[in-house]
This record gives C-alpha cells, structure tokens and sequence, in this order.
C-alpha cells in the first residue's frame, strides 16, 4: 500500500468521519491509501501506549517510510510537507503515518519514525489531528502535481 | 456580546458546519457566543479584502479585544491561547475573533487586532480554520476552568 494511515480506536465523532472520508475520496482518485484503525490497548497508561506501539510497528515494513505524529515534532509548512513526501514517493517507498490514540505512541514508534510530525503547537484532540493529517495529505497532493486548491 | 467570531461568507461544507454547532453548542453552557457570517465582497482580490475588511470592523467596538487571525501571527499553545483570552475576560472585555474568507483579512483589521493568531504553520482551508478556532476555544475555557477534557 503506497500509503497506510495507522490510527489507535475507531473514529468515534461523526463530523470527523464526515471529513475524513471526504479526503479518503479525493486521495483515492491520487494514489493508492487506506486506513487501518488498530483496536486500543484494554491496558492503561504506559503499557497500552507500549501495546498499541507494537501493533503498529507490525504494519511497517523496514523499507516503509515513517511519519508519526508526535506534538514536539517538525512544525512545517504545507510547502515543506510536500518537499517531506515528494522524494519518498518518487522512491517508491510506502508511506506509513502513525497517529496515537489519547496517550500518544510510543517510544519504539517515535524512534522508528522517519519523521516526526507536529501539526501545530495546538493541541488537537486525536481525532481532529486525524482529520487535519487526511487534510494535508490531500493538499500535499496537489502543491507536488501544481494544481490549485481551493484554500 | 462576550464572544463573537466573524467570518467572511457562510460555511459551506457539511462536516464543518456539524462540527462548528458541537463546539458552538458545548461553549453555550460557558459564555455568550455568537458566529456572524458576513456576506463575502462581490468584488475581487483586493477590493474585496478591503470592503470586507470595513464590514469586520463596523462589528468592532473600540473597546472589543480583536484577534485577527493571519498566517504569520502568533503561533501560541494551547494553554498560552487560553492564558491570552483570561484576563482579558477577567476585565469583562468583549473578544471578537475575526477570520477571513479565501484572500484573507485587510490590513486594516490585521492593524486594529490586540493579537493576530495562527493556527499553525500549516495552511488550512479557511473553513477548516474556523472549526479549529471553535475547538481551541472550547479547549482554552477547558484549561481556564481547569476542567479534564478529552483529548
């Protein structure tokens, strides 16, 4: 799969699936892509961050580039995402972007990342930062084909 | 009016318009909160930058604590939004939010703002920023009251 989105728990909040569908549809027209939602640890704390880590580093392949989402990660520009993806994909590489459930990911999965990614120094709630993410992805598609986007 | 928040042009897209009423409808139980949706300018770029400008302002009284959003403002956290929007409730000021439509806000009501805000180096679509605005909102009367808030 060119690009994977790993997310912790399903998408609870209607208007968010709303969004996030609507992007899903336009990427879908761009690229191949999909959305795993890996079921959240019944643990707490420390240990379900560690589980829900190990679930997702087995969706990543070793030549997979990997973006997590982590709040005291690269602040980009939508212009900087792009110049982020453009190179992976024009390697053939498989994108994989992991994003946390309410505690965030793990240790093992911010130290896989081959990038870690902020979205602002807002904090979002995790599944607003799903939404935002679906957002820039689609947007990254058209700075790198050129298009015009309606902003 | 304590809180109101102006935006160029009605939003359009369903999934924002939910998620705009959910934070709109949870922020009614906090403060008196009203959206005003200005008709967009019929005239083009700058003109109508400016003539939208002028309707922001007629909204603004000069005592009214005006935060503009722009892409090169403030990049604040969280709780640094929320330690902003504090004393100047404390004082009982009214706050106007004001958010542009696709070409942004004149230079005027960028001059007249107490605070420009961005949202994040990211560029979002300006109805998307308006339910981001909403939730940070919602979040900042969270961190103020000192409330455990989904995230």
């Amino acid at each position: 799969m060119p690009m994977l989105l790993v997310f912790i728990g399903k998408t609870k909040e209607g208007f968010i699936n709303d969004g996030i569908g609507k992007y899903l549809r336009l990427l879908k027209r761009q690229t191949k892509i999909e959305i795993r939602e890996i079921k959240g640890s019944s643990r707490s704390g420390p240990d379900a961050v560690r589980e829900e880590g190990a679930s997702i580093l087995e969706r990543v392949a070793p030549s997979d580039y990997l973006i997590s989402l982590h709040e005291r990660g690269n602040n980009p520009d939508s212009v900087e995402l792009a110049g982020k993806l453009a190179p992976v994909m024009d390697q053939g590489r498989n994108i994989v972007f992991a994003v946390g459930g309410p505690f965030g990911l793990s240790g093992d999965v911010l130290a896989r990342a081959d990038y870690k990614l902020s979205l602002s120094r807002l904090t979002f709630t995790h599944e607003m930062a799903r939404l935002i993410l679906l957002e820039q992805i689609y947007r990254a598609f058209t700075i790198i084909q050129g298009r015009t986007y309606h902003y």
